[in-house]
């Protein structure tokens, strides 16, 4: 019986990601037609709602939608609706909320008062009956499946294709970025184990970890410091590359492990300048992407390379793994954190 | 000669604060110049780019411009312009640049851009004769004087003061609520000599401290921290008060110090729960704010009540205080943090 293994149900939900991006890219007819109905309302500015880790996958989708769709997108806060009642004209915005239960009541609120402010409301959610899908006019189904631990890792994933193929359609596109995806995911997670085992050793006694990364993979970044935060109760902090070298990089000294993520691309050139500073500055710096090889790190985790608006669903794959083996590693069980519950119900 | 005294300029700097708070009260006319030309160009959105302690003010500004003037608002990265080159359309577009220094060359040409691209750009920063203040259309001087220490202190309330009077004004008010700032700035740093003495004590030894707060006090705890991660090289992070019970409370342990900042209003009435959920897992906890009585904290640091809107400029008051003293506590010297300079020039 491995039934109570520690971390059985967030091990299983990693190796899961190959086979839900080939549902999720198999729902693309579907993605599209929401993305229709969003082209032909020709909206003018976006708006995302979220928190957690669909907050990053929020960030995700606003570099895609300010990039493709060129168009001006900013993160909300659902409070200043579920705190302070502020009732803005929200004709010609479109006004996507992320959330994978779909449970979060602030979020709800939030997205039935932008609908009744005329935004074109968009739940993107992994629960297509909630009720967060329900308050919003259009709603697209993350198609994950269950995720049975408190750390979200497919549903995250998942959600981040899922808003790639929605914004791409918007703009005509067919998801072509999108389509090896499951193939290059499985061969990512069967070539990474040992590099990510040798990381897990070498953060094993690390009590401070920033990650870092620039562009569409600071999202990457997010939730990757988030992913170590909540299963191995590390301090661990994400930065954009470009915010590390305005003050943060003087906590940074030779007992701070460095996670850069540095994929082909705008972004991931852009780290260059970052990696260097904080290796000059005595840091651990282990590499993560498809241009891991291209900076002057400690160590590295090469991934299969993509286009970069994709590149951040695989990024997170060797963050998760790291995640859980740090977790074990150090006694714990990621499938439980201490003081966490699944939906969080906070307005 | 007390000349050469670690931290003499951050001292000198907090202490100069209320008679800023006199000059850009005092500047109100002008402000409101620009204010009433903001007003007559009637946008439709908001957007704001900031990198660092100026992203914080920005933070502070999208709280105020989305209760106050009921317009949608968002935090954009310059990145999507200067990596990626991405050229929406920004009619009806009202986009704030932030930084006091004013020559970020990543933020002068993001306002250049959205110039060009329509948006009615309005640049907000402490040197009227900077790039970013002649790449924009309209700016607004934060008139803080020369700051000398890195860690921004009074160039970070001016801003937030004078972001106020701006948006204050666009809306046709007087800035009546901050009327009192300059004398309110005074009394407090005149009675928290003694709770922030205890507060250097108490964390002297912390390696870990999270800072926490909602609404418009969400970027007090992101200023909070990181004025402790950049002059005491703590690993501080900020959470909102609603995403720290997304995941990250599980980080949080007895060995964690965490500062709630609990002003009067319904940001500090939602940090109740927050307060408590830490408590019961064992963290420190300070509360900062006009409401810190009201909260079961572990210790506290009162101050003066002002409306909701406006707290923000007093409250960070006591944390760069405790910034300092544990600065200097710990052997540091926060005018010459390691590895910073004043101007960033990230691209």
């Amino acid at each position: 019986m491995t039934d109570e293994t520690p971390g059985r149900h967030m091990s299983a939900e990693i190796a899961q990601q190959p086979e839900v991006f080939a549902a999720v890219t198999g729902s693309r007819p579907l993605i599209a037609s929401v993305g229709g109905a969003i082209a032909e309302r020709r909206p003018r500015f976006a708006l995302l709602a979220a928190r957690g880790s669909s907050d990053h996958a929020a960030l995700y989708a606003k570099y895609l939608i300010e990039v493709l769709l060129e168009l001006p997108a900013g993160l909300v806060s659902a409070s200043t609706t579920t705190l302070y009642n502020a009732k803005p004209d929200l004709h010609d915005v479109l006004y996507i909320s992320v959330s994978q239960s779909g449970g979060s009541p602030d979020l709800i609120e939030a997205t039935a008062a932008a609908r009744d402010r005329g935004a074109l409301t968009v739940a993107v959610t992994n629960n297509p009956d909630s009720e967060l899908a329900r308050a919003a006019e259009l709603s697209v189904d993350v198609n994950a499946g269950v995720e049975k631990a408190v750390a979200a890792t497919k549903t995250y994933t998942a959600t981040l294709l899922a808003l790639y193929l929605l914004i791409d359609s918007v703009q005509g596109g067919q998801g072509e970025k999108a389509a090896a995806l499951p193939e290059l995911a499985a061969q990512a997670l069967s070539t990474i184990d040992s590099s990510v085992e040798e990381a897990v050793a070498r953060y094993r006694f690390v009590e401070r970890m920033v990650t870092t990364g620039r562009g569409y993979s600071s999202a990457t970044a997010a939730e990757g410091a988030l992913k170590l935060a909540e299963t191995s109760y590390l301090a661990a902090r994400a930065y954009s590359g470009a915010d590390l070298l305005h003050g943060p990089v003087a906590a940074i000294d030779s007992d701070t492990g460095v996670v850069a993520v540095t994929s082909t691309g705008k972004g991931g050139e852009a780290m260059r300048d970052v990696v260097d500073t904080v290796r000059q500055r005595g840091a651990d710096v282990l590499a993560v992407g498809s241009a891991a090889a291209d900076v002057p790190a400690s160590s590295r985790i090469v991934l299969p390379e993509t286009a970069e608006e994709v590149a951040p669903i695989l990024e997170v794959l060797p963050l998760q793994r790291l995640a859980l083996g740090l977790s074990l590693a150090r006694g714990g069980d990621p499938d439980s954190p201490r003081g966490l519950s699944k939906v969080t119900k906070t307005r």
